[in-house]
């Protein structure tokens, strides 16, 4: 049985990453695989009420913050995400613990804390892709703003976002292994046609 | 000014640690000291949501457990303890670090586990004493179950609580400078008196 892979899609508001993740988890349950699609935070009963606590809540401590969010993935990867991979199947998660560091660092979250907290939560269990999608801050807030029920995030400035863009491909350009930078300024049909290009050229998964 | 200190109460159900602060923290007042008087998990309006999840929800995976604590007390130690003592006042708060300890490590959590998060947490900070409550498991259990609402906690058996007692004594054994063991199986009056002449040779305060 070909091995479960566990993708993981990051970037800043309206970048399409539910909608992409959608896509990729269709195009590889039509492909015969199992998938499982899910989103952080959240992806369980606990982790979404952590969720809750993290959106309509706060502001909290960055520490506190940060802490909530490796509760939630622990949580997350213990009960659902490994499992289902150890049973081979595929797993398209909508952020993980890059949006962490790229959120909670671009409000001055020290790394070497967030790392320490990745340690303890994650084990060194990380994704084998990381589709980041990548657009201008202006796009991506225009597009959220669209959106009905801005969350605490969306309603931050684009100073912020600007840096959450830079924090996320900081993080691409320090690990090309794992992560791709996807366009999501194109339309759609384009993202999720260079999306496949990745799958097929990192995993060799055809869509 | 007199500094202000941080003291908290660690031990099992129905030690009478609620009682107990609540007298310390009166005599404390009455001697003309500024005090608050807290409890863990909680004490923020956050760390009082996320107290919700502990106590109502579950199980969750023990590290997301201990993380869910951390973040609460994290929360409570930046906004509410340490800005109390720096501004001279004295913190009386009804559980703190040694119970994430006692009652995670007795359900598995590795120490190490522990002391990281803590060391994220807390930054090395620590309360000036700490009372242990210690009674006889069985007497503490009858206590705890004449009370309304037992929670997740106090509704774990005998064996559970049994190695909850003896976390926190071991507790008090490593670090006999912080901790004071009191015998709390004595009627209220005769523990407020024991822990009265805690205070006064610990901290040097005559209630």
């Amino acid at each position: 049985m070909e091995p479960g892979r566990f993708i993981t899609l990051e970037g800043g508001e309206g970048a399409g990453k539910s909608t992409q993740a959608r896509r990729i988890a269709a195009a590889l349950a039509a492909s015969g695989r199992p998938v499982l699609r899910t989103r952080e935070p959240g992806g369980t009963p606990g982790a979404e009420r952590i969720r809750d606590l993290l959106l309509g809540h706060g502001p909290w401590d960055p520490v506190a913050e940060a802490m909530l969010h490796f509760a939630a993935r622990r949580e997350h990867v213990v009960t659902v995400i490994r499992p289902f991979l150890r049973a081979g199947g595929w797993v398209v998660c909508d952020r993980f613990a890059d949006s962490t560091l790229a959120y909670q660092g671009a409000q001055g979250l020290e790394r070497s804390v967030w790392a320490r907290l990745a340690d303890v939560a994650l084990e060194g269990f990380a994704p084998d892709l990381t589709l980041m999608l990548d657009m201008p801050v202006e796009d991506g807030m225009a597009r959220a703003a669209a959106r009905s029920g801005a969350d605490r995030y969306e309603r931050m400035g684009a100073a912020f976002h600007a840096r959450v863009r830079k924090m996320f491909l900081a993080i691409a350009a320090a690990e090309p292994g794992r992560c791709a930078v996807v366009d999501a300024s194109e339309p759609p049909d384009a993202v999720f046609a260079a999306i496949g290009g990745v799958l097929r050229q990192r995993l060799g998964a055809v869509l």
